[in-house]
């Protein structure tokens, strides 16, 4: 058999797993989740065993230490997975929520429901953990999934696919409900983005290039999250502290997350009495400023930026600064240079925080709040398959309610359409 | 320059007038929509003159009656463009509607804001009417549009397109918040549906070989409809009334559209006694009968349907009839030969209408209420740019709703993560 004959076997019996997957009751899906979980805890010797082939494979194939670290799987983290098992179980179920059910002038009653997307397919990079992770989410929301992981984690991401296909026979589910691929060979990828008959949706996880590759060979709807060019903006009419707490915390609270601030805006009225006590906490810190003519004749030693710092997310301590006349300049170099993901005004200007709010358009917006709250548990969405900033489908933070769709319901008493 | 270029201008042109469209208040929406609908009302010398150029090359090249008569525009149709534009003007604005704003423990409030798309292309064949339809729907939810019409309605479209850029100029809006294509050649097509950095989501409106052609090409996201095959499952517990009022109105209320039956499926229960009246009214009607064997035993002067039939949207006078065993064997059929856009079960029995509800996988699923009710009108949208046969963002009848997205916002008094 070809790759794309066993990846086309595979998204048929997903689409037939599917049907079974969607029917199921909240319950059911639940004692699947907490099966699953018991497998894992029964297989840690067998899940260790299996992830110190990688990280052998891995170094002798020269890994570096960070790549290193994010495929290990250490006790602590085999404990993670059962817990964020445990936790999606204890997620409301959105799957047949029925919602705006109003009668109509004919009679009939109209209103949607929540159902699940069908099959879903997932793409990620080393971190084996997210194979449970995205196995108990797409379960949850009545899915089938079809997972590909790392080649770098194969034998990890195979020993925690036999727990999740025993905790799913054992409670009587179809072992297809949830499959990864066992193939490290790519076409498995290529052919997984291009059957729009048997997946209904691909979200890729991992760096710039794979989501890029993907998003331009897709056939299938993707759910992807590109960069995290984000921007807090100091309006003339900042509070002091509330500007300096957030900027510094969207920054320095971690360098590597996409919802770190990469550009602060400062009003220009306000540049000399913030950019200073700014700049010296993150010099404090080891952040390296890169700054416009105007904010490097404030604070002298920042290096000069150059368009190219507006269009980077550096991932690392440091950060573009630039001075801007006032809320239209901040929200114009914001919709021309933001990823879209989030962005922050910090003002006490009721109606220029709601001008900030309607006119930026990204996944997230926020007003006298730290850009590192976009998340989807800190939204209150209990777990997230990833952050989307496409504006299709799913905007922000994707969690459950991401990997469902509506539809419409009619409800009659044997009414005809006159 | 080239077609490529044009569009690639059009585009551009697009995106930057999409910025201030997605920023104006309803009034200023309004009073456009106000103001397009004036200049028809000034120029139906000048569209008559236009639109019977079109007819007049259409008789010549020979089209069909029928679809001269989707070419013409009447004085009682551009009432009805004049008419729909002041209705868009009449709908709520769904724009910047905040929704499900909570407090998280960490003090912030989370909720969402809906947003426009951006810039919508749509692509449409014949009735030169849709251009007012398409531009009103893109205005009033705030994107820009980019209108493809047609090449038989080429100067009839240029005549709208006229009128359009006269409303947007008079009340101070960009012309080019509404671009339709002048140019017949196919290449325009090629080059919108693939340039996602200034077009967010195509709608083609139009047959199924034109939608598949776009779908297929498309690096656009796409909300397609493709074709409706519906059923009316007449269950064991029917009200016979009612199973007779909705079988005969779900296929005769009207033949050419996409919400009409094209499969009855009757429980085997009660097809000897219902096929029999069914049969009658639908042979009074002019209705070709075309069974599978059970209901040929029955009714006796219906043809054999095959396969074939289960997978034909027939858009005529002609009805597939199968026999079921019950209730499962009617949502297996549904899922497998409907084309998920809608289907309608008549019980009487609450349980088995929860469970179609719930098992029909279709952009529509109704009970005891006929298929012809699939409608943005009927709903309640107001207006309607499409009906969705997807899954991803829209599904089912597509209104201004579904020509937007959703943000999150965020509001804070100084927080930061800790």
């Amino acid at each position: 058999m070809t790759i794309q004959d066993t990846m086309i076997s595979m998204g048929r019996q997903a689409r037939e797993a599917s049907r079974i997957m969607a029917a199921l009751g909240t319950g059911e899906k639940n004692a699947a989740l907490q099966a699953i979980a018991e497998a894992i805890d029964g297989a840690r010797a067998a899940i260790a065993e299996a992830n110190a082939k990688d990280l052998a494979a891995g170094r002798d194939n020269g890994l570096d230490a960070a790549l290193l670290d994010r495929l290990e799987l250490t006790q602590s983290r085999i404990d993670g997975m059962i817990e964020g098992l445990q936790q999606v179980a204890a997620l409301p179920d959105p799957v047949g929520e029925i919602s705006d059910m109003s009668y109509r002038p004919s009679g009939i009653q109209v209103g949607k429901m929540r159902v699940p997307l069908g099959v879903i397919g997932i793409i990620y990079e080393s971190r084996p953990n997210v194979t449970a992770e995205a196995a108990s989410l797409c379960l949850k929301s009545g899915n089938a999934a079809i997972l590909r992981g790392g080649s770098e984690a194969i034998h990890s991401n195979q020993a925690i696919a036999d727990c999740i296909r025993q905790g799913l026979a054992k409670v009587g589910l179809p072992e297809t409900a949830v499959q990864v691929v066992a193939t490290t060979d790519r076409a498995a990828v290529g052919a997984l983005i291009t059957m729009p008959e048997y997946v209904d949706v691909v979200v890729p996880r991992g760096g710039k290039g794979l989501i890029e590759r993907i998003s331009r060979d897709a056939t299938v709807t993707v759910i992807k999250h590109l960069d995290g060019i984000c921007h807090v903006y100091l309006d003339d009419d900042a509070a002091a502290d509330k500007a300096l707490a957030i900027a510094v915390n969207a920054k320095t609270h971690r360098y590597g997350t996409c919802n770190t601030m990469e550009t602060l805006l400062v009003a220009e009225s306000r540049a000399a009495e913030l950019l200073p006590p700014i700049a010296e906490q993150m010099r404090a810190k080891g952040v390296e400023l890169r700054g416009c003519e105007q904010s490097r004749a404030i604070v002298s030693d920042m290096l000069a930026a150059t368009d190219e710092d507006w269009s980077t997310e550096y991932l690392a301590p440091i950060l573009a600064v630039k001075v801007v006349a006032g809320l239209d300049e901040a929200i114009a170099h914001i919709n021309q240079w933001s990823s879209q993901h989030t962005d922050a005004i910090v003002t006490e200007n009721y109606t220029k925080s709601r001008r900030f709010l309607r006119e930026v358009d990204s996944s997230s917006v926020m007003v006298n709040a730290s850009t590192r709250f976009a998340d989807g548990f800190e939204y209150g969405l209990g777990a997230e398959i990833g952050i989307s900033t496409d504006k299709i489908h799913a905007r922000g933070p994707v969690g459950l309610e991401g990997l469902t769709s509506q539809k419409y319901i009619v409800l009659g008493d044997g009414h005809i359409r006159q």
